[in-house]
């Protein structure tokens, strides 16, 4: 998918709205626990009643991991379900992943060849030939974590050389391993006023944010200080959306929760763009 | 498993060595494509051949996930097997995993619950909450990236702060994070040198040294420089080792590699240690 097709699902939908399906098999409704497949099941519900308010799904892979081969099933059928169902959703392994070079490179065949997502979120640790190999997919992307929502960012994320921090170095320099066609990079909403400075250094990037919600970041901040001309901003939200009710009717409760998010979206959009 | 019971099979082996199971399919003998499950049958001749040699097996996640669900069957059931046929043997998810807490969480399930690893490589990026979840098992471990043996360590790894280099303060940081029962180190053969430093800040961690063999770092500079008390290194060597032959007879050919390695590293252990 190139960033222009993003952007028109964007216009369309008027919503820069990810879905995080980090589908819990302890926060399932019980009614579902007795299906063949209660994590696909869910996550199929929760897209049936949302795919016509987000931009994208973006599965976390510990989720689906931690079930072992049952989870891996459930994964694939998601993705597939998402796929042949709506074809213009983008869909995102978030999946931290990162190398030596040909093992990369088997992590990039796992993504975008047996399991057809369009991209894979990367950690930047051990550099260009850890993210490199995931770049030579045509219309498939790397996400790469810069400044992510956590405590923890602080540890060493905000390393500073020559008044260059560790993420701005991460950024400065990856933005030359690819390009925006095929970059992007974690910023988390929980340090929106950074996204302006990061906006400075690339324009052009989509940035995925997470730390909406849950986390406690602030949509209206991150859309002033991160939106640039074709939107360029897909931001996250798993927990608030996808466990707003907890009952059968968790997939009603969701898309209520969705709407909410893509209207305030839909006059973000008008605002800022 | 303890440091102690780590030391006592190296010096019962007098080997420091581990095996790294990166089994691609693309190059398992052609009388193994036939059979059910390759890359498991492929795995298992590897271990019968040479588990008195090894201390320690390394799956990397990638060459399995790369195969999608069939390929953690093949995972999880190396895993068992060598569980199974091997209980003394340390076995090691090369996943470099790492992501918000709550995520961790289940990764650390994952590996630790599902599957029964003894230890998950961690990449240090998102900071102390993301790798705090794995250390709340008793007896089993988180091996930290610290310094890696690939080209790409250098765009990052060595940035500088008063004195104070990203994968040292990643060491010092996170050594207070756990203990020396609790986390080992990444650190490349290709910089054996930096060991010597290394040991002045960890002077009691075990350390896993990748880059021996096909990357090039020497084993001799490694037991110099990183070698302590409890010998506190386990040295990974996976093509040179399960690629050492490409025929039928691939696994007396890897047990012949392996018996040169052992037997340096039994050199190695009465001179240093």
């Amino acid at each position: 998918m190139t960033s222009n097709e993003l952007f028109e699902q964007i216009k369309k939908k008027e919503s820069f709205l990810c879905i995080g399906l980090d589908t819990d098999i302890r926060k399932i409704p019980q009614s579902l626990l007795d299906t063949t497949d209660p994590v696909f099941n869910f996550n199929k519900e929760i897209i049936d009643a949302t795919h016509d308010l987000t931009i994208a799904y973006k599965p976390n892979l510990a989720f689906y991991e931690s079930l072992g081969v049952n989870g891996w099933n459930s994964l694939e059928k998601t993705v597939n379900y998402i796929r042949y169902n709506h074809p213009e959703i983008f869909i995102i392994a978030d999946a931290k992943r990162g190398d030596i070079g040909n093992t990369s490179n088997l992590y990039a065949r796992a993504f975008f060849d047996a399991m057809n997502f369009d991209a894979v979120t990367v950690a930047p640790y051990m550099g260009e030939d850890s993210v490199k190999p995931f770049l030579t997919y045509i219309d498939k992307w790397v996400i790469l974590l810069a400044l992510t929502s956590n405590k923890g960012a602080s540890d060493f994320q905000y390393m500073s050389e020559n008044e260059e921090k560790l993420y701005e170095r991460v950024i400065k320099k990856s933005s030359n391993w690819g390009n925006c066609e095929n970059i992007m990079y974690v910023v988390g909403a929980t340090k929106a006023t950074m996204l302006a400075d990061i906006r400075k250094i690339i324009p052009e990037h989509f940035l995925l944010v997470p730390g909406i919600g849950a986390q406690g970041g602030s949509l209206e901040e991150v859309a002033k200080n991160g939106m640039n001309r074709k939107c360029g901003l897909l931001v996250n939200s798993s927990r608030e959306i996808i466990y707003a009710g907890s009952d059968n009717d968790f997939a009603k409760k969701a898309r209520e929760s969705a709407i909410n998010r893509q209207k305030e979206m839909a006059m973000l959009l008008k605002k800022h763009l």
